[in-house]
């Protein structure tokens, strides 16, 4: 890992538990306001093999990445939602969290059929979250290559989650805890 | 305005009777995701004269544009949130919409004393997310030097509202409608 990258995960703060008891909660928000780690972190976010035409990013924390990603290849961003969100009409997806249940959406129009698309969320725990936001895609006619994540929670499997659904999509995260 | 900018301007849509019967919602999804309206759109999003240290933006549209801003300008980005999705100690201001009423907050130690901070969102309507984000800022110790914003809904004295609370700060959007 670079130094860039190594200063950018010692950013990363753990809340103890939040939302709820129990939870260490992974905060990220002192490696953004870092420019240096931000940038590190984004750049870091591309993938090195696959080819992808458009960026897919998951409400809220997602949009950071993705979006910021997007712009520095010059990609164009695809917002996925949650429930009520989207103006336009929708395909939705329901999802378990590690804490909850959740409904996530994307305009039917979002996506010119066939776009290979790099799908960007900020964590990866139980791949609840990434595998919907993949259906989702797949449903609004886009070719998903691949799914990038800041930070991975490796005891609660989601990679092993996306692979068992989608082989052929290459999973990356670029911090693990 | 450039032909990419006026090409962005085109790709946004209006959807009625959205959130509520009677408003006419401006969708920017379909600029965001054409990569070249992305980008003519983030990098006009600068102010030309102000100089700054930080981008703010708001939950969730904001940011799109914010990340992607200070991304580009290997800047750090300030998260400005609804309620109850920051995990660490909070500042908050509640506001009126255009449709209802929210709380937004921001970390307490989301800034370093005294940085110069830009606050982008993606509309500025009635100038009450604006204002209260404003003042989110100058709590944790920021100093506003501007407001950015890609469309504006000129009938709704936005720019006005902040003016009247901030005469210093300077008010800029991309489209007007």
């Amino acid at each position: 890992m670079s130094d860039s990258l190594s200063a950018a995960r010692d950013l990363i703060r753990v809340i103890p538990d939040y939302p709820l008891p129990g939870i260490r909660f992974q905060d990220l928000t002192p490696l953004l306001s870092d420019g240096s780690a931000f940038s590190a972190v984004v750049h870091a976010l591309k993938p090195q093999t696959e080819r992808f035409d458009v960026i897919a990013g998951i409400e809220a924390r997602g949009f950071i990445f993705a979006a910021a990603l997007a712009h520095s290849l010059s990609l164009g961003f695809i917002p996925i939602r949650k429930k009520g969100k989207l103006p336009f009409l929708t395909h939705a997806e329901s999802y378990g969290l590690e804490y909850g249940q959740d409904v996530i959406q994307i305009h039917q129009d979002a996506l010119s059929p066939g776009s290979r698309v790099l799908l960007i969320d900020d964590v990866l725990a139980t791949g609840g979250t990434a595998v919907a936001g993949i259906r989702l895609l797949q449903r609004a006619g886009g070719h998903v290559v691949g799914f990038s994540s800041v930070l991975e929670i490796t005891g609660l499997s989601g990679r092993e989650v996306i692979t068992a659904a989608y082989p052929k999509i290459s999973t990356h995260s670029l911090f693990k805890v």
